[in-house]
Parts: C-alpha cells; sequence; structure tokens
C-alpha cells in the first residue's frame, strides 16, 4: 500500500493550544540549555559539552566531562535551534549557534572523526566499544543537527563536516574485508544517515544506514568478540533482554516483539522504517509492521508511554503495564512519535497517526512543565509521592519535574521535536494531501506547478471542529485527505457549505476535486468523553477506566481531588454525565472535565486492617478530571489515570 | 493487665493438619539440613558450616567459608534437633547433635568467645563492626540452641559455653567505662539472654538483655561513631530507612513505626517485650504495643506477611502493601509469631494469638514445601511466573519453592519453629490455664500441687469444633482459658454436656469450675466461609476480597482456575454460596473453598489495547480456592489472594 508522501516542510503553526508549548521552547528551553551547555547554569553540575569541544579542539586545557555521550546534547540542542529558525527567525541565536558549529568542526580530526570524549581520552581506543560507548550514537545527532540546520539556514559547514565523518565511518566499519563488522549499541544513526540521504542522494548514505539496520543481531555477535576483544563489560550479562538491551539479540528480522531498551528500540525501528521506505524491501516493512503492533497493541501505555521498567528502561512482556512502577522515559514516547510518522510514511494508514497523536498530546508532552523549566524523565500514570521516597521499587519515579539531569537526553529532546512539530503535520504524495494532525496554522505545496496554500482554523483538541481553508490563485484539483481519528465515533464533513457524506479509508477522508480559491472545507469530529478500557489481558487496569476526551487521557489529581485517589470510582458515571468546561484561568486553559463518582471513605475501620465484616462505605463525590499532560503543575500529590469503574 | 503466665513446656501434639509439617521437619529438614551443614548436598554450593568450627578449633586447615553469620546455620539447627527430641526422641540424632556441640565448643576460644568468622580471619578485628558483622546475632543464635538442648536433653556442655560466651560480651560490651557501647545490627541475643535468664535467674542476663534493647538508637549513635573508627561501609546511607534497617535510627522508646528489616524488627520487639514483662517497666511495655499497633494494623499482609519492601527486606509505609513485590520473609512472618507470643506474655489478649494464629496457618508454613524439601524465602500473595521472569522489580519473588539459600536462614527457622511447635500453644498463670491455639494432643501442669492433663481433640483448621478432657486424679478447681479467634462471629461452648452461656474478655472464654476426672468441654467456633476486605487505605486491595475460613486466607491457583487469576471475579458470590469440600486426596487433604463466579474473556477485542467501545465480556466460572499455605506445591502458575468482587 502507499505511503502518505513526503513531510511538507514549511508548514506554520498558530495555535491555541501548541503555539504555547513552542513559545516556552524559544523562550526557555533553548536559551536555557545553551547555558547549561556552557555550565552557566548556578545551582546545576556543569554540563562539560561546549567546554568538551574546546578542549578536544586543542583551545582549552583540561579533561572529558559528563557522559560518554555528552556531545549529543550540543547536536540536540543545535537541531532544536535549527528548527525554532524557521519559525522563530532569530539572528542573535543564529550567531550564537554559527559559533557553537564552528567550535565543534574545530574539535573534527582531520580523518573526519568527531568524538570528544575520545579525542580526548585517547583516539587509539576509539572504536573499541560500539556497544556502550555511544560514538554512533553521538555521530547520528551531529549528523540530524545537520540536517536540520542546513534545511532552516541553507549554511553547509556542518552538513560538509558530517559528511565527511560519514565517510569516516564508512572507512572504518561495514561488511567490506578489513573493516570492523559493528553497528551502533544505541541506534539513532540510521535515522540520520536516511534524512541525509534525503539531501545528499549519496547511495552511500542509504547503504551504511541499511547496513547498521541489517548487521544487528547477526551471528556471530559483533558485540560478544568485541566484548572479549577489547574486554569490555557486559553489564546486562544477567538480564532478561541480555542484547536486546541493545536491539542486537537477534537481528532485526526476526526480532518478533518490542524488547529492551524502548529508545534504542524506538530508533532503531524508526531507522528501519526508513530504509525499508526507500529500499522497497517488503520483508524490512512486514518486520517494521511486526515491531509496530507488538509496542503499541500489547506494550504501550494508554498515554503513549513505553517502557514498562526502570531496569534497563526497557519493555517487559505482552500486557504488563504497571502504571505506578512504569518507566515511560519521554524520549521513549518521542522516539514513538518518530515511529509512526515513519510508518505512515510507509503506508497511509490512521493507525499510526492515532499513536503518534497519542503520544504526543500525551506522553510526551507530560514530560515539560507548563513553563517550560522542569521536565519529567519518568511519566506515570500513577504516583502516590509517598511511595517514590519510601518504596525503592518507585525511586525512579518523581512526584515533581526536575530541573535538569545529569543523562539530559529528554529535555533537548522534546526540544526538538516541539520546535519541528510542523513536520508531523502534512504530507503530499504526487495530487494528494495529508493532514494527519489538527493544529491551527497553514502550509504551502505544489500542484501540477501551481502554489496551494492551506489555512486551518481549529481548536483542537478541546474541541473537534477543523475549517480548512484552500488558498489558490486559480482552481486546482487535488485530494484532500483529512483524517479521522481512531477515536472518534461520528463527524461531519461540510465542504463550501454543503454536507458531504464520506467515509474514511484507512483513516482518512479523501476528498478530491476542483478546489476553487478560498473554498473551505469543515471537518466537525464530535469529540464527547470516553471511558477507555484495556484490553482484559492488562492485569493493573482490570476493573478500571481511563477518562479521555478527543486524544487526551485524563488523570486525577489531588489538587483537585484529595489524596486516597484510589478510594476515587466512578460508580457507573457514563460519558454523557460528564460536565466538559473550559478553565481558561487553569493549567494554561483546559477543559476539565467532571463527574458525580464516589469515594470509598474508611467510616468504622478505625484501626482495623482486614474485616470480613465491614461494608463498603461510600459517599458521593465530585471528581474532577485534568489533561493528563497538565499534571504536576501545582502542588505536590497523588495522580492517577485509571480510575476504579 | 496481666499476661498469659508461663509457657506449658512439655505439651504433645497429635494433630491431622500440625503432625504431618512437623513429621517433615524430622524426617527431611533435619537429615537434610545437617548433610547442607557438612557440605554433602550434591547440587548445592558447600555451606561450610561445620567446616568452619572445625578450622576455627584448630582441626582442619583452610579459610572460612559462606556468609559472616554462618555459624548460626548450625545454632539454628542444633536447636530444632533440642525441640524434636522432646517429642521424637533419636539417640542416633542427639549423638550426631552432641557431636556437633562438642566441635562447636572446641572453636571456642580460652576468653569466651564463640565466632567463626573472625577466629579464623582474626580476632584482632573482632567487635569491629557490630552493625554488619553479626557477631552478636551468631552468639544470640547459639544461646537459643542451647537452652533448647538443655532443656531437652538436660546437658550442659553448650549451655556453659554459651554462659561463658555471655560473660565475655559482657566484659566487652555495655554501658561501662572501657566497654564498647556497642548493640547488635542483628538483634535476636535480647531474647536469647531473656531464655538463657530464664533457667539462669543470673541478673548480668536480664540486665545485658535490657541494655541492648535500650543502647541501640542513642546518641551519639555507635554505628556511626564505628563506622568511622573502623572504617566500615553504611550500605543503607541512601535508602529511606538508613539506620532503621539496623533498628537503631532512634532509641526503641522513641520509635513509633515498624520500619526497617522486618526480621530485624521482629526480633527486637520480641526481646524487648520479653525485657518489659522481665523488669514490669510499663513505657517499655507502651512501646512495644505501640509497634506492635504499627506493626499489625497497618504494615501486615493479610497472611501474616510483613516486609513489603525487597529493598532492605523492610517495611516501607502505612496502608503501602503491594501483593506482587512483597517481600514477606518466612523469618519475618516467624519473627511476628515470636513477638505475638511474647505480648501475649505481657498481656493475654485474643488480639495477639489471632495474629500468632494467621501468620502460624498462612506466612510461616507458606514457606515450606508439603513434603518439607522446598523452601520459600519471599512468600507473595499475587504471583505471574513470568513476571518473575521479565520483570526486574519481582525478581525476588519465586513462583515455585528453592531447595535450599546461599543465606540460608528460612529453613532452619521455619525447622526450629514447627518443631517447637507446642510452646506456643498453652500457657499458665496460677490457677489460670489459656490455650491459645487449637492443636489436637494434651498437655499437663500442676495446680495446687495436683497433677493434671488437658486432652484436646480437634480437626482444627477444617472445623471449628474442639473437645477437651480434662484427666486429673481427683477434682480439681482452675479456670481454663479459650481463646474465641477474632474471626469467629459465633460460637457456642458445651461443659459436661450442657451448654454454657459465656462471652470471651479480650478473647478469651474463662470457664472457671471445679473439674471432674473426664470432664469434657466442647467448644464451636462456627467456621463458615468470610470474605475480607482490606482497609481502605490498602490502594492494592482496593475492590478485592480475600476468601478466608477459620484461621486459614485461601488463593486461587492456577492449576485448579486456568491463568489470567486477575479475570477472575466473585461477582458478589456471599460466603454462604461457597461449596466447602472437603478433599483427602488433594494437597495433603485441604478443605477446599468453590462458587460460581465470573471470568473476564477477551472475547471481541481481537488484537486492541485500549477500548472505549468494548464491553466488559464475562462468562461463568467455577473458581477454586485452596489454602494459601499450599499454593506451589502442583506445576508451575499464577497465584492471587485478592480476587476481584
Amino acid at each position: 500500500m502507499a505511503g502518505c508522501g513526503e513531510i511538507l516542510y514549511g508548514a506554520r503553526i498558530a495555535d491555541g493550544f501548541w503555539s504555547a508549548f513552542r513559545d516556552t521552547v524559544v523562550r526557555e528551553g533553548i536559551p536555557y540549555q545553551w547555558r547549561a551547555l556552557n555550565d552557566a547554569i548556578d545551582d546545576a553540575e556543569p554540563s562539560y559539552c561546549m567546554r568538551n569541544f574546546r578542549v578536544a579542539a586543542g583551545k582549552e586545557p583540561g579533561g572529558f566531562g559528563g557522559c560518554v555521550f555528552q556531545d549529543s546534547d550540543v547536536a540536540k540542542w543545535l537541531e532544536g535551534v535549527a528548527y525554532s529558525l524557521r519559525w522563530h527567525p532569530d539572528p542573535e541565536l543564529e550567531a550564537v549557534a554559527d559559533g557553537a558549529i564552528q567550535t565543534v568542526i574545530e574539535a573534527q580530526q582531520p580523518d573526519g572523526y568527531m568524538d570528544t570524549y575520545y579525542i580526548i581520552n585517547g583516539l587509539d581506543r576509539r572504536w573499541t566499544n560500539l556497544k556502550d560507548n555511544h560514538e554512533l550514537y553521538v555521530a547520528g545527532h551531529m549528523i540530524e543537527a545537520a540536517v536540520a540546520y542546513y534545511r532552516a539556514t541553507g549554511k553547509r559547514p556542518l552538513l560538509d563536516a558530517v559528511t565527511r565523518l560519514v565517510d569516516h565511518i564508512d572507512s572504518a566499519i561495514g561488511p567490506d574485508a578489513g573493516k570492523l563488522r559493528g553497528y551502533p549499541g544505541h541506534p539513532v544513526i540510521e535515522m540520520a544517515l536516511m534524512r541525509l540521504y534525503g539531501i545528499t542522494g549519496d547511495e552511500k548514505h542509504l547503504r551504511l544506514a541499511e547496513y547498521f539496520v541489517r548487521q544487528r543481531g547477526q551471528s556471530p555477535l559483533y558485540f560478544e568478540e568485541e566484548d572479549a576483544r577489547n574486554k569490555n563489560e557486559f553489564y546486562w550479562k544477567n538480564s532478561p533482554f541480555r542484547y536486546q538491551y541493545y536491539q542486537a539479540g537477534r537481528p532485526f528480522l526476526a526480532q518478533k516483539d518490542a524488547e529492551g531498551h524502548a529508545v534504542r528500540a524506538m530508533y532503531l525501528y524508526s531507522g528501519a522504517a526508513d530504509v525499508a521506505r526507500a529500499t522497497g524491501d517488503a520483508a524490512l516493512a512486514e518486520a517494521c509492521r511486526q515491531l509496530w503492533r507488538s509496542t503499541v497493541r500489547r506494550r504501550m501505555y494508554v498515554t503513549g508511554a513505553i517502557g514498562s521498567s526502570e531496569h534497563g528502561e526497557s519493555f517487559t512482556f505482552d500486557y504488563d503495564l504497571p502504571n505506578d512502577t512504569v518507566y515511560g522515559e519521554t524520549c521513549a514516547a518521542i522516539g514513538l512519535v518518530f515511529f509512526a510518522r515513519r510508518m505512515l510514511a510507509l503506508e497511509a494508514k490512521g493507525e499510526y497517526a492515532d499513536v503518534m497523536e497519542r503520544a504526543l498530546y500525551n506522553g510526551v508532552i507530560s514530560g515539560m512543565q507548563l513553563d517550560g523549566k522542569r521536565f519529567f524523565y519518568v511519566n506515570p500514570l500513577e504516583v502516590v509521592p509517598l511511595a517514590c521516597e519510601k518504596d525503592h521499587n518507585k525511586r525512579h519515579v518523581k512526584p515533581q519535574r526536575q530541573k535538569w539531569f545529569g543523562c539530559a537526553c529528554c529535555p533537548p529532546n522534546i526540544i526538538r521535536l516541539l520546535a519541528s512539530l510542523e513536520d508531523y503535520i502534512y504530507s503530499q504524495d504526487g495530487d494528494s494531501v495529508y493532514a494527519h494532525l489538527y493544529v491551527g496554522g497553514s502550509v504551502d505545496f505544489e500542484i501540477a506547478g501551481a502554489r496551494v496554500g492551506l489555512k486551518v482554523d481549529t481548536n483542537y483538541p478541546w474541541d473537534g471542529e477543523i475549517a480548512v481553508t484552500v488558498d489558490a490563485r486559480r482552481p486546482v484539483s487535488f485530494t484532500l485527505n483529512l483524517r479521522v481519528p481512531g477515536w472518534c465515533r461520528s463527524y461531519a464533513l461540510r465542504v463550501d457549505g454543503a454536507a458531504v457524506e464520506a467515509s474514511p479509508v484507512d483513516g482518512y477522508i479523501a476528498v478530491r476535486r476542483e478546489w476553487k480559491p478560498g473554498e473551505k472545507v469543515v471537518l466537525r469530529l464530535d469529540m464527547p468523553v470516553a471511558l477507555a478500557r484495556a484490553n482484559p489481558h492488562v492485569r493493573e487496569d482490570a476493573g478500571k477506566r481511563a477518562v479521555t476526551r478527543g486524544p487526551l487521557v485524563y488523570c486525577l489529581e489531588a489538587a483537585d481531588n484529595g489524596p486516597d485517589l484510589h478510594m476515587a470510582m466512578l460508580h457507573g458515571a457514563k460519558p454523557e454525565d460528564f460536565e466538559v468546561v473550559w478553565r481558561p484561568d487553569k493549567l494554561g486553559g483546559i477543559v476539565e472535565l467532571r463527574c458525580e463518582g464516589l469515594r470509598e471513605t474508611d467510616a468504622g475501620w478505625n484501626d482495623a486492617l482486614y474485616s470480613a465484616d465491614a461494608a463498603v462505605q461510600t459517599q458521593r463525590a465530585a471528581l474532577t478530571f485534568i489533561p493528563y499532560y497538565s499534571w504536576a503543575n501545582r502542588e505536590l500529590g497523588e495522580m492517577r489515570v485509571w480510575v476504579r469503574e
């Protein structure tokens, strides 16, 4: 089946929901992170990021500081900056970024190698621990930064630098005799090379990406050989996932379940989907589908969070989705967005966009405080603050967002995704244009030589009416594919004021016609409250419901409902019993959902712990639900997504 | 209020329920453990236990092997043997034990010191790490063994040896100038010294026990000083409980909640209760009551298991009782039995006996396979075997009992408790005799110079009828206190065939009369099925019930009910809807409980993970419950105590 075509770069976002998030990115995130990269945050450990590059370039004395993958923070920052410059030009920021790029390039070695950890600590040890030492991961992020910066500014220095880096990698690693038959312990370079290939068209870039996808897990196992040769440690030796932590327990085509480190999984799957699309390899595409199904049909939280276990930040097993000990790393939900977007490119099916939307509106943006200043690494679906303190199994779960992290992967990742959100909304395949997400703004494209624009007005996700106005100089024929989200049970379509009957195929309504300038399509997605159940195999959600409305998953928070949220029950409240209230003053503006439920009380229990005589005592209780992403923006307290029926 | 008096030693057990457990102790447990102590188990790591004593005695070359507290396994074995010799005389076994004692004594140092770890590794380091190196713990167990062996056989060598050991300890540790103001990191010596005091009447033994109870947690903190002085590690530095792991975070009288390592807590509380009783110190008794309430009213599982977290084998916080990640160490439930028995001695209240019974019939004996050959360290209330394998948070939970453990504390502990079960049944306070537990057998005591016997016939816990026959030469007046368990809602008492109206006071019916020889009391405790709820503050049990009958907690097991036990629901089944079936052929003979409930099915879900449309599909399902203690005696599979309503 056909994919959804190419990303329509250059879309503009002017949206009641997303613009606020994106404003915090340019106002708070990018400047704060630049200070972090330069060790200029007073109450935080130094990151050593920019200093490492200066030391590696011989411009400053000192040793290497930070994690082995510390360079990637610089790359992710540059990538985020690049995206932001597209919609928020800032010559001052661009000059800073140019300077940073200059420093990065100065650290590059004559042979093209770039990784300050090894440049500073000794190049003789480079490529001796692909499994754990992240050289190819850092390279991948630097390539992504270079591509983004080139696309945004047209400036080539970093692009040229990473092209030389890729040449160097290609000379050292690969299937040919005399090269290391290795691959990255942490994928990302696969996606990055495919982005680079999208610009260079250089088959070498495609070939290397494909090699990385196909070689991992092949026997004899490179990581085993590498460990033996270089006396490396194998930290996960006694874990249930072992080499699958690195997505290298078996060849890609033999992987049936989403296993191991969730971020690595998503990044690899994303790269593989890119390669499958570029090569047209059906077996690879089918392997991607298989891993997609495993991920989203058996191992994903209702918020789009993935990674059930803190141990190895990993998947566990089918339907094992504990809400309180979940890992649900922000980066993993972001990775799921990457994967979904690429599956959509492989085949235009609404299921992919549904998951992309689910993760975006819930498990991704829950990672950032509304003011853009604090971040979650772990995104739980159920929190009791005292348990985070007293129960070792929940020590990774923080009841409030943190300022920054020693391993600061999530904040820059969320920044670069939000800054490039427009790339996830539209795509074009010939004379077919797709709207995958509904975000206020506009996009331009070309149909048969004519420049066409679409202007989108919507209050999504707070209501489901989306008005799309065609902007063109003359009538032009094309198909406008409007997604009907999987959560939507009824909708109405009006074209130029007239009701049109249309049924979605694979999740999209295709409106094909000759569009006149100014013509307007209005899609009204009915957006009632819905009470989700989890598949009965999910032990932790048995007898519980998740309150949702449109793409948003809701939760109970103590600030509205008091503590002991496990005592709250919907008590048969039906979707239509909920009050839907727009609260412009609350949490940056939210639709709040209210219903009358029940609350168990401890009346009559006194000091007893078990009793066969005690009846369940309940009282009527007003329950107030807020969007999950907005939790933990008020005082410390409990939170719960899955509520007893 | 008055206690329940002194233990009536010498009771005899001939019981349909307990005799089988005790037979496995002499048939399997004691011989197997002796082989383990002597490294004669083919497929197990050597224990080094007896070898360490021979090496320490200079009779064999070699180093120290095993854990730092390895000697305690020998002590616990000797204690178990001693108890068994009281009711299962075995001259051959006694000779073996005499030989082992001889070896132990040969290792004792001229100054009385006994601990093979330091004797072998260097006496200059002794008493440098009371916090972690268990010298006083080992001493405590050796004292317990010596007292038991002396009581059982009248033989003094080990008793004399430990008396010299205590003299040595008293010379090195204590409040006086020049002594270390230390105390054990792992309590047990407190209880042990009180037992020794019960034989010797030597005030020094009481004083030392009292010192250990009162000194811990006093400022300046001995363990901090000791760590600094001897450069010891503090492993729990960053844990939530820190020094409370060792029960030394604050002075005993200032401890309000059951915290830290659950076994250490129970052993300390038990010793403190002994001291409170012996000294009559009201503040100490009140502190024991406070810790009792914290333990059993807010931090105990329905099975009598304690210790919610594997991390530090510890308590967590009030009402935090996860069923699947629970620790619930067998030793901790045994410790709870010790504590309960001592609180009962402090004050004759049924609440203590209720908890003692709850732990004994459930969380203690669940630790041993029915054939006595395998043991649980951890006693979960909910098990999914795949989760034990794939979820790191449940890696300590084993779905099947293990043969032995590297740290083999639980198997010998359960053996010594079962071998001495008769000491927990009866007590006497002047002319008042108590029956705390109902176990078939007999006991003798003296009232006003007359020898009186009680013979108990019962099929408890399978039914609630208990017949007590008085055996005396002439009429004799005394009060027979019969416990009415907390679980019992109705009962009937007949004395000499005539119905007698009686109300329990503090859990005991006091029948005072002049008893004629052969007179019989029949107490019929009605024993219907009961469906327990947990206090509404217990998050993990919300909306669930535990099926119980009499003292037994029941569970669902996959062998009877198939997998996915979280899909099973009682669906409003009432106690009277249950079928109560005696199954002599099953699991050593059990009363099985059956009801018709519901089972959720995944019909209609296909491959979906979340759905707002799917109705809960159920089908009627026969649910079969077995006593919790008997789980995991068949094929590998799920188990669950708390079942959805």
